[in-house]
């Protein structure tokens, strides 16, 4: 019996956002997924959604971001004793997580510079280690991969602005660790690619910041829909070995840019 | 009755390349294919083939990529009447043509510089005009669009380097012209895209070069399938309006980059 | 008897921009200038200036930036006797020409396309040509140079955006040219940079915009000044062998970008 | 009696290289200099040696490069006592600090990463803002400034490639802040640059590593100058308010990329 693809995520949020999406989207493809994220009761739920919607999904809740807790959340994973049985392959990882800090320079603070380091770049090494360690381990598919290792950018991954120097700063540092890990895991056909998320998302938050802006929530020529991203990220996952995708750029139709 | 979606392709050469491989891909995915290039008895053939697999495919020579000639075709395409009857609605568009020049840059001849500016330049202004004239005509599809205009890009479309001091101008211009027109373009629901191909490519043409090299042949690790950017083609004109990306690169996955 | 360092530039407008200035800084610092421009009137004002403050300069005038025009009126500069009698070599040599199209991209005709390859791309590949085989004849100077050829970028060499579909593709196939150039003749120690102009410039033009604003005249914060883009040049052109600029940008202090 | 200007440089090594050569060069221009490094020693024989010059230098070593250790450092070279009196206004403060790591990503530590975040990306932020407190009691100068904040780059602030995972998330980082700081700090007249070191330097410990060979010591084609970086730093420090670098690149002639 061949082994069940799994799909890990960490950054799920509330479940309303991209990690959470994501999950769902590889859900219904077939996957196995594990969530990662510092919300226990979040995750909980988004966990308990995609059950109930016929999928098969586990939280992992992860104390902090910190190198040796991500590394440990991944063992973690590896061992789950998943309910329908059989073997599991961990083939598509999502780094999706990360801090945001915006502010004036002088108002960023050394706490501020730590929780951008820990969340971006630390989390960033830990978790790609424990992915692609575990990729190594898998046969190539019928697609040329072992494994598909996605990172979320932001606009702030390829452009400082005056309230953006902290978030910037780690947004930039995931996107080479991407390129770099690109060039040097192609050539074991493990297939690293970055999405640049160029505009706002549809999610609980930033509708509650527009009181729910009707416009906001249904009119997808301004906002991104998660889903729409989690698509993505599942088309990447399915590229052939012959035409791999590093980076693409996501935004609404009438975004301004 | 509802109208019949169109592809259109500029650059199809012998009908082993990307033009006529993404021509296949859309004409198996529902759409009338329009095939634009140069040589008429090639061009002929990949329509033929298209028509064979069940396809409706049309072929519209050019005697040049001069801007009037290109606008000629378009007109062409537009009063076409096709076997199976019914409206025509062109959705998408791909600008695929191209003439390459590597040489030294002492060696680049004025008629050089003439080809390179006709070819990528001034042809993808024509086309490029003639389809968002087309594509403002359109109502807005189930994605929230009024249709796709791709480009095929290069290497050279992001790096000059030593032989393609011409080559890289044509091409970064496109890329420039793509950017544009995502800008210009898409607070009207048309979506402009544009594609680096950051490799060599499996065709006639560079199998012969390499001999029948069996390795370039079957192995996708280390060229693209013609068929692989055909479908990241597709992917990106289904993309819905919320979730747009202007830019994507593809390369095999054992490329050094 | 040594020879006098000859500063060519293409592009001097009415004498009151970039071109200009950058004659004069050059002059200053003890070169010959050849001024190449389509207006006679005032390229010949332009150099007489120059002449009344112990500059040696000649004007001459193109009737197009068309391929052989540009070719011929290098020829002349190289036969040309000046006054103060003695040999010349051609050190350094700007591209400051181009023509600027900025128009919603349907607006934009056959004859805009026209323009704008022919002044930034087909004038940019015969200067160059005409600059780098007189480079070739030098031999390598206290900085290790044969030659400097410079370009003048803008905003929209690296980005395209919505009015600037032509003038963009220009500025984008000029860079991709200078990086080309860059790359193949460093190793001939003949240095290319190119110059990202990323703000308004003070000139005649963009001060009767103005209605002679005095804070755009007089507030060095909020536009370039064109002899401090000229001071860079020579800067760029006085760079030793082992630490060459391909690129830099300029704007005013204040600038938002 | 008007102030004199301080030049204040983290990360000066053995005294061979960019940070030393730098500080010679500011010495020069009539700039008192402070040196920040970890090692003591070393860092005392480079101020001698410019203290011996004519100049006016003092060494500050730092125990480690965390946040509050950089932070301290700057408040000892503010209350610093100069032999030669009179006040001292802090004008360029140049961070050439960095950790290199390269080695293949699954042999990339924790230890790694920390050192990496640390110095590269916390001792920055401490740096720069300590700097920026600092510009933003002075006066605008005669060249419409307050301040220059310089940072080295490298080749791998641009590009991550298979041994630079870690340091390349370093130097993007460092790169996106410096792009941060000069859009939020420009309209207060401190000017931010960024300079792209894009080849090997002339340092004791490359020519070490070539065995002393003479071609790297002795030819300005291969390698660069660390005082020719120095110059460009100075060079952008006098940079005009009208017309101001965020980035320049520096390679040697014929260095190939």
């Amino acid at each position: 019996m061949s082994a069940r693809p799994l799909f890990v995520v960490a950054g799920v949020g509330n479940g309303s956002g991209t990690g959470a999406a994501t999950a769902r989207v590889f859900s219904k493809a077939g996957y196995r997924v594990a969530l990662i994220a510092r919300n226990a009761d979040h995750l909980k739920r988004t966990a308990e959604e995609i059950n109930a919607a016929g999928g098969e999904a586990a939280a992992f809740p992860v104390p902090s971001y910190a190198y040796g807790d991500v590394t440990s959340v991944f063992d973690q994973i590896q061992s789950h004793q998943w309910a329908s049985g059989g073997r599991t392959e961990l083939r598509v990882a999502l780094f999706n997580a990360g801090a945001g800090v915006w502010k004036p320079f002088l108002d960023v603070t050394e706490a501020d510079v730590a929780l951008i380091t820990e969340t971006n770049i630390t989390a960033a090494f830990a978790f790609s280690r424990a992915a692609l360690l575990a990729f190594k381990q898998n046969e190539v598919d019928a697609n040329g991969k072992r494994g598909t290792l996605l990172f979320t950018g932001a606009t702030a991954s390829i452009r400082g602005n005056v309230t953006t120097s902290a978030f910037a700063a780690g947004k930039f540092a995931l996107r080479s660790l991407s390129q770099s890990l690109n060039k040097e895991f192609g050539k074991q056909n493990i297939h690293v690619a970055h999405s640049i998320i160029d505009g706002g998302i549809l999610t609980d938050l930033s509708l509650s910041r527009r009181q729910g802006d009707p416009e906001w929530k249904n009119n997808g020529d301004v906002r991104l829909d998660p889903e729409s991203i989690g698509k993505s990220y599942l088309y990447l996952a399915n590229q052939d070995r012959s035409a791999w995708t590093w980076e693409l750029d996501l935004r609404p139709a009438h975004e301004k840019w």
